[in-house]
Protein backbone atom coordinates (compact mmCIF):
# COMPACT_ATOMS: atom_id res chain seq x y z
CA UNK A 1 0.00 0.00 0.00
CA UNK A 2 0.92 3.86 -0.35
CA UNK A 3 0.06 6.50 1.90
CA UNK A 4 -1.70 9.19 0.02
CA UNK A 5 -3.03 12.30 1.77
CA UNK A 6 -2.91 10.03 5.12
CA UNK A 7 -4.98 7.06 4.12
CA UNK A 8 -3.44 4.32 3.46
CA UNK A 9 -4.55 3.12 -0.04
CA UNK A 10 -3.45 0.22 -3.06
CA UNK A 11 -1.70 1.86 -5.79
CA UNK A 12 -3.91 1.43 -9.01
CA UNK A 13 -1.88 0.23 -11.31
CA UNK A 14 0.31 -2.63 -9.42
CA UNK A 15 2.80 -3.98 -12.60
CA UNK A 16 4.68 -6.53 -11.70
CA UNK A 17 8.42 -7.12 -12.79
CA UNK A 18 8.67 -9.89 -15.29
CA UNK A 19 10.17 -12.94 -14.10
CA UNK A 20 13.64 -13.00 -14.44
CA UNK A 21 13.66 -16.01 -17.14
CA UNK A 22 10.96 -14.02 -19.61
CA UNK A 23 13.09 -11.22 -19.60
CA UNK A 24 16.10 -12.89 -22.02
CA UNK A 25 13.62 -13.23 -24.28
CA UNK A 26 14.03 -12.67 -28.29
CA UNK A 27 13.13 -9.25 -29.25
CA UNK A 28 9.65 -8.95 -29.91
CA UNK A 29 9.10 -12.51 -29.67
CA UNK A 30 7.50 -14.33 -26.13
CA UNK A 31 9.71 -17.27 -26.16
CA UNK A 32 13.25 -18.01 -25.20
CA UNK A 33 16.03 -20.79 -25.15
CA UNK A 34 16.72 -22.32 -21.72
CA UNK A 35 20.06 -24.06 -20.82
CA UNK A 36 21.14 -26.83 -23.81
CA UNK A 37 22.51 -30.07 -22.23
CA UNK A 38 25.36 -31.75 -24.71
CA UNK A 39 27.40 -34.89 -24.22
CA UNK A 40 29.66 -36.75 -26.19
CA UNK A 41 31.11 -40.39 -25.84
CA UNK A 42 34.64 -40.83 -25.55
CA UNK A 43 35.98 -44.19 -26.80
CA UNK A 44 39.57 -45.33 -26.35
CA UNK A 45 41.63 -48.23 -26.71
CA UNK A 46 44.99 -49.95 -26.64
CA UNK A 47 47.15 -52.97 -25.64
CA UNK A 48 46.07 -52.83 -22.54
CA UNK A 49 44.44 -50.54 -19.64
CA UNK A 50 47.19 -48.22 -19.31
CA UNK A 51 47.03 -47.50 -23.03
CA UNK A 52 43.51 -47.17 -23.07
CA UNK A 53 43.24 -44.52 -20.37
CA UNK A 54 46.31 -42.71 -22.14
CA UNK A 55 44.37 -42.32 -24.94
CA UNK A 56 41.14 -41.54 -23.50
CA UNK A 57 42.74 -38.32 -22.15
CA UNK A 58 44.02 -37.55 -25.29
CA UNK A 59 40.82 -37.95 -26.73
CA UNK A 60 39.92 -35.15 -23.94
CA UNK A 61 42.42 -33.08 -24.80
CA UNK A 62 42.01 -33.46 -28.41
CA UNK A 63 38.56 -32.66 -28.45
CA UNK A 64 39.17 -29.18 -26.42
CA UNK A 65 41.48 -28.36 -28.81
CA UNK A 66 43.38 -30.70 -32.35
CA UNK A 67 46.60 -32.12 -30.80
CA UNK A 68 47.89 -31.55 -34.23
CA UNK A 69 49.08 -28.22 -32.91
CA UNK A 70 50.10 -28.87 -29.59
CA UNK A 71 54.15 -29.25 -28.86
CA UNK A 72 55.82 -31.33 -26.95
CA UNK A 73 57.60 -28.33 -24.62
CA UNK A 74 56.82 -29.15 -21.22
CA UNK A 75 55.80 -31.86 -18.61
CA UNK A 76 53.46 -32.17 -16.20
CA UNK A 77 52.46 -34.52 -13.33
CA UNK A 78 49.31 -36.14 -12.52
CA UNK A 79 48.32 -38.37 -9.89
CA UNK A 80 44.52 -39.36 -9.29
CA UNK A 81 43.20 -41.98 -6.43
CA UNK A 82 39.74 -43.82 -6.85
CA UNK A 83 38.31 -47.31 -5.13
CA UNK A 84 38.04 -49.11 -8.18
CA UNK A 85 39.07 -49.10 -11.49
CA UNK A 86 35.81 -46.56 -12.22
CA UNK A 87 36.76 -44.24 -10.21
CA UNK A 88 40.06 -44.18 -10.86
CA UNK A 89 39.39 -43.60 -14.87
CA UNK A 90 37.12 -40.63 -13.37
CA UNK A 91 39.30 -39.35 -11.28
CA UNK A 92 42.59 -39.58 -13.80
CA UNK A 93 40.28 -37.69 -16.49
CA UNK A 94 38.93 -35.05 -14.01
CA UNK A 95 42.29 -34.44 -12.91
CA UNK A 96 43.78 -34.06 -16.50
CA UNK A 97 40.59 -32.15 -16.59
CA UNK A 98 41.67 -29.70 -13.47
CA UNK A 99 45.20 -28.79 -14.96
CA UNK A 100 43.63 -27.81 -18.32
CA UNK A 101 41.14 -25.59 -16.21
CA UNK A 102 43.23 -24.03 -14.00
CA UNK A 103 46.62 -24.24 -15.90
CA UNK A 104 45.25 -23.99 -19.95
CA UNK A 105 47.79 -26.68 -20.45
CA UNK A 106 47.22 -29.19 -22.96
CA UNK A 107 48.86 -32.39 -23.02
CA UNK A 108 49.36 -34.08 -26.59
CA UNK A 109 51.23 -37.14 -25.13
CA UNK A 110 50.40 -39.04 -22.17
CA UNK A 111 52.26 -41.61 -20.31
CA UNK A 112 50.71 -43.50 -17.03
CA UNK A 113 53.94 -44.61 -14.85
CA UNK A 114 52.12 -46.24 -12.26
CA UNK A 115 48.60 -48.02 -12.31
CA UNK A 116 48.33 -49.51 -8.88
CA UNK A 117 45.08 -51.75 -8.81
CA UNK A 118 45.69 -52.41 -5.03
CA UNK A 119 45.89 -49.04 -4.18
CA UNK A 120 43.78 -47.89 -6.75
CA UNK A 121 46.53 -45.17 -7.76
CA UNK A 122 47.09 -43.60 -10.98
CA UNK A 123 50.46 -41.68 -11.52
CA UNK A 124 51.23 -40.27 -15.19
CA UNK A 125 53.09 -37.29 -16.94
CA UNK A 126 51.83 -35.23 -19.98
CA UNK A 127 53.64 -33.59 -22.48
CA UNK A 128 52.69 -30.73 -24.18
CA UNK A 129 52.32 -26.77 -23.39
CA UNK A 130 49.62 -24.39 -22.23
CA UNK A 131 47.01 -23.24 -24.52
CA UNK A 132 47.84 -20.29 -27.12
CA UNK A 133 45.02 -18.77 -29.10
CA UNK A 134 47.10 -17.48 -31.68
CA UNK A 135 48.75 -21.05 -32.56
CA UNK A 136 46.03 -23.70 -31.40
CA UNK A 137 42.23 -23.73 -32.54
CA UNK A 138 39.61 -23.97 -30.16
CA UNK A 139 37.21 -26.81 -30.08
CA UNK A 140 34.64 -27.75 -27.46
CA UNK A 141 34.83 -27.21 -23.97
CA UNK A 142 34.24 -30.37 -21.55
CA UNK A 143 32.65 -29.51 -18.93
CA UNK A 144 32.79 -32.34 -16.60
CA UNK A 145 33.38 -36.34 -16.88
CA UNK A 146 30.46 -38.30 -16.27
CA UNK A 147 30.01 -41.69 -14.87
CA UNK A 148 26.80 -42.07 -17.20
CA UNK A 149 27.41 -45.87 -19.18
CA UNK A 150 30.94 -45.96 -18.37
CA UNK A 151 32.51 -48.96 -19.62
CA UNK A 152 35.98 -50.32 -19.01
CA UNK A 153 36.73 -53.43 -21.30
CA UNK A 154 39.95 -55.63 -20.69
CA UNK A 155 41.16 -58.83 -22.61
CA UNK A 156 44.30 -60.62 -23.49
CA UNK A 157 46.50 -57.74 -25.05
CA UNK A 158 43.78 -55.21 -25.45
CA UNK A 159 41.46 -52.87 -23.44
CA UNK A 160 39.24 -50.14 -24.23
CA UNK A 161 36.87 -47.41 -22.29
CA UNK A 162 33.74 -45.80 -23.22
CA UNK A 163 33.08 -42.23 -21.16
CA UNK A 164 30.39 -39.84 -21.89
CA UNK A 165 31.25 -36.44 -21.27
CA UNK A 166 29.08 -33.06 -20.69
CA UNK A 167 30.03 -30.45 -22.97
CA UNK B 1 41.40 -71.42 -45.78
CA UNK B 2 43.26 -71.09 -49.27
CA UNK B 3 44.07 -73.56 -51.13
CA UNK B 4 47.93 -74.20 -52.14
CA UNK B 5 49.21 -76.39 -54.37
CA UNK B 6 46.18 -79.21 -54.04
CA UNK B 7 46.10 -78.87 -50.21
CA UNK B 8 43.89 -76.25 -48.09
CA UNK B 9 46.20 -74.60 -45.70
CA UNK B 10 45.75 -71.96 -42.94
CA UNK B 11 46.73 -68.55 -44.02
CA UNK B 12 49.56 -67.60 -42.34
CA UNK B 13 48.80 -64.33 -41.50
CA UNK B 14 45.12 -63.17 -40.89
CA UNK B 15 44.64 -59.94 -40.77
CA UNK B 16 41.17 -59.08 -39.08
CA UNK B 17 39.49 -56.22 -40.24
CA UNK B 18 39.32 -53.45 -37.71
CA UNK B 19 35.64 -52.96 -35.90
CA UNK B 20 33.73 -50.11 -38.19
CA UNK B 21 33.70 -48.22 -34.97
CA UNK B 22 37.57 -48.25 -34.99
CA UNK B 23 37.85 -47.11 -38.47
CA UNK B 24 36.97 -43.29 -37.81
CA UNK B 25 39.78 -42.94 -35.21
CA UNK B 26 41.50 -39.86 -35.43
CA UNK B 27 44.96 -39.79 -36.96
CA UNK B 28 47.45 -41.97 -35.19
CA UNK B 29 45.22 -41.79 -32.03
CA UNK B 30 43.25 -44.67 -30.58
CA UNK B 31 40.03 -42.94 -30.32
CA UNK B 32 37.25 -41.61 -31.77
CA UNK B 33 33.90 -39.61 -30.66
CA UNK B 34 30.82 -41.19 -30.80
CA UNK B 35 27.36 -39.35 -31.31
CA UNK B 36 26.95 -36.52 -29.28
CA UNK B 37 23.46 -36.08 -28.00
CA UNK B 38 21.93 -32.28 -27.08
CA UNK B 39 18.83 -30.78 -26.48
CA UNK B 40 18.14 -27.19 -25.98
CA UNK B 41 14.47 -26.33 -23.95
CA UNK B 42 11.89 -24.05 -25.60
CA UNK B 43 10.05 -21.80 -23.02
CA UNK B 44 7.31 -19.62 -25.11
CA UNK B 45 4.57 -17.90 -24.03
CA UNK B 46 1.34 -15.31 -24.69
CA UNK B 47 -2.00 -14.52 -23.64
CA UNK B 48 -3.45 -17.73 -24.33
CA UNK B 49 -2.80 -20.97 -25.04
CA UNK B 50 -2.98 -20.68 -28.96
CA UNK B 51 -0.52 -17.75 -28.97
CA UNK B 52 1.73 -19.88 -26.59
CA UNK B 53 1.72 -22.90 -29.06
CA UNK B 54 2.12 -20.44 -31.61
CA UNK B 55 4.94 -18.59 -30.29
CA UNK B 56 6.40 -22.21 -29.12
CA UNK B 57 6.89 -22.55 -32.97
CA UNK B 58 8.49 -19.41 -33.97
CA UNK B 59 11.09 -20.36 -31.47
CA UNK B 60 11.82 -23.54 -33.08
CA UNK B 61 12.24 -21.38 -36.85
CA UNK B 62 14.25 -18.83 -34.86
CA UNK B 63 16.37 -21.54 -33.99
CA UNK B 64 17.28 -23.28 -37.08
CA UNK B 65 17.36 -20.00 -38.85
CA UNK B 66 16.68 -16.10 -37.38
CA UNK B 67 13.44 -14.95 -38.06
CA UNK B 68 14.79 -11.13 -38.71
CA UNK B 69 15.54 -12.47 -42.21
CA UNK B 70 12.79 -14.58 -43.28
CA UNK B 71 9.91 -12.67 -45.14
CA UNK B 72 6.57 -12.75 -44.94
CA UNK B 73 6.05 -14.04 -48.78
CA UNK B 74 4.10 -17.10 -48.71
CA UNK B 75 1.43 -18.43 -46.53
CA UNK B 76 0.88 -22.45 -45.75
CA UNK B 77 -1.59 -24.26 -43.83
CA UNK B 78 -0.76 -26.97 -41.18
CA UNK B 79 -3.39 -29.19 -39.41
CA UNK B 80 -2.27 -31.73 -36.43
CA UNK B 81 -4.09 -33.61 -34.46
CA UNK B 82 -4.18 -35.28 -30.66
CA UNK B 83 -5.51 -36.93 -27.68
CA UNK B 84 -4.93 -34.63 -25.38
CA UNK B 85 -2.69 -31.24 -24.87
CA UNK B 86 0.46 -32.58 -24.76
CA UNK B 87 -0.04 -34.65 -27.79
CA UNK B 88 -1.30 -31.93 -29.75
CA UNK B 89 1.60 -29.44 -28.85
CA UNK B 90 3.91 -32.21 -29.83
CA UNK B 91 1.69 -32.99 -33.15
CA UNK B 92 1.46 -29.15 -34.26
CA UNK B 93 5.73 -28.55 -33.79
CA UNK B 94 6.41 -32.16 -35.27
CA UNK B 95 4.05 -31.02 -38.29
CA UNK B 96 5.83 -27.32 -38.32
CA UNK B 97 9.13 -29.59 -38.48
CA UNK B 98 7.89 -31.77 -41.45
CA UNK B 99 7.30 -28.96 -43.47
CA UNK B 100 10.52 -27.16 -42.98
CA UNK B 101 12.30 -30.50 -43.28
CA UNK B 102 10.35 -31.44 -46.81
CA UNK B 103 9.54 -27.94 -47.97
CA UNK B 104 12.57 -25.93 -46.37
CA UNK B 105 9.18 -23.59 -45.51
CA UNK B 106 10.40 -20.92 -42.22
CA UNK B 107 7.27 -19.47 -40.91
CA UNK B 108 7.88 -16.60 -39.48
CA UNK B 109 4.65 -15.99 -38.38
CA UNK B 110 2.32 -18.29 -37.13
CA UNK B 111 -1.41 -17.85 -36.63
CA UNK B 112 -3.97 -20.67 -35.23
CA UNK B 113 -7.06 -20.82 -36.69
CA UNK B 114 -8.75 -23.53 -34.72
CA UNK B 115 -7.71 -25.17 -31.52
CA UNK B 116 -10.08 -27.40 -30.83
CA UNK B 117 -10.18 -29.21 -27.41
CA UNK B 118 -13.02 -31.43 -28.05
CA UNK B 119 -11.31 -33.11 -31.05
CA UNK B 120 -8.06 -32.04 -30.03
CA UNK B 121 -7.69 -30.81 -33.28
CA UNK B 122 -5.13 -27.56 -34.17
CA UNK B 123 -5.37 -25.89 -37.69
CA UNK B 124 -2.86 -23.11 -38.06
CA UNK B 125 -1.29 -20.72 -40.74
CA UNK B 126 2.07 -20.03 -40.95
CA UNK B 127 3.59 -16.78 -43.57
CA UNK B 128 6.88 -17.03 -44.61
CA UNK B 129 9.00 -18.52 -47.58
CA UNK B 130 11.43 -21.35 -48.03
CA UNK B 131 14.91 -21.13 -46.51
CA UNK B 132 17.36 -19.51 -49.09
CA UNK B 133 20.94 -19.76 -48.48
CA UNK B 134 22.04 -16.82 -49.87
CA UNK B 135 20.03 -14.49 -47.61
CA UNK B 136 19.30 -17.17 -44.43
CA UNK B 137 21.31 -17.80 -41.23
CA UNK B 138 22.11 -21.50 -40.98
CA UNK B 139 21.13 -21.77 -37.13
CA UNK B 140 21.31 -25.20 -35.60
CA UNK B 141 19.46 -28.14 -36.88
CA UNK B 142 16.08 -29.56 -34.87
CA UNK B 143 16.62 -33.20 -35.36
CA UNK B 144 13.44 -33.94 -33.22
CA UNK B 145 10.66 -32.80 -30.94
CA UNK B 146 10.09 -34.61 -27.45
CA UNK B 147 7.85 -35.03 -24.91
CA UNK B 148 10.29 -34.80 -22.00
CA UNK B 149 9.54 -32.67 -18.88
CA UNK B 150 7.48 -31.06 -21.46
CA UNK B 151 4.77 -28.47 -19.39
CA UNK B 152 1.55 -26.69 -20.28
CA UNK B 153 0.63 -24.35 -18.09
CA UNK B 154 -2.57 -22.16 -18.06
CA UNK B 155 -3.69 -19.30 -16.20
CA UNK B 156 -6.34 -16.45 -16.56
CA UNK B 157 -5.02 -14.43 -19.74
CA UNK B 158 -1.43 -15.90 -19.57
CA UNK B 159 -0.18 -19.33 -20.89
CA UNK B 160 3.30 -20.83 -21.19
CA UNK B 161 4.95 -23.88 -22.42
CA UNK B 162 7.96 -26.16 -21.90
CA UNK B 163 9.27 -28.25 -25.02
CA UNK B 164 12.71 -30.10 -25.11
CA UNK B 165 13.75 -30.70 -28.61
CA UNK B 166 16.58 -32.48 -29.90
CA UNK B 167 19.40 -30.75 -31.80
Amino acid sequence: GVEVAGVEVEAVTTLEPLPEYRSAAVGQFKFEYLDHTADVQLHAWGCDLAEAFEQCGLAMFNYMSPLEHVRLRETRTYRAEGHDLSSLLFAFLDELLFEFNTELFLAAAVHITRLDREAWVIEAEGRGERFDRSRHEVGTEIKAITYSAMSIAEREGDAEVFVIVDI
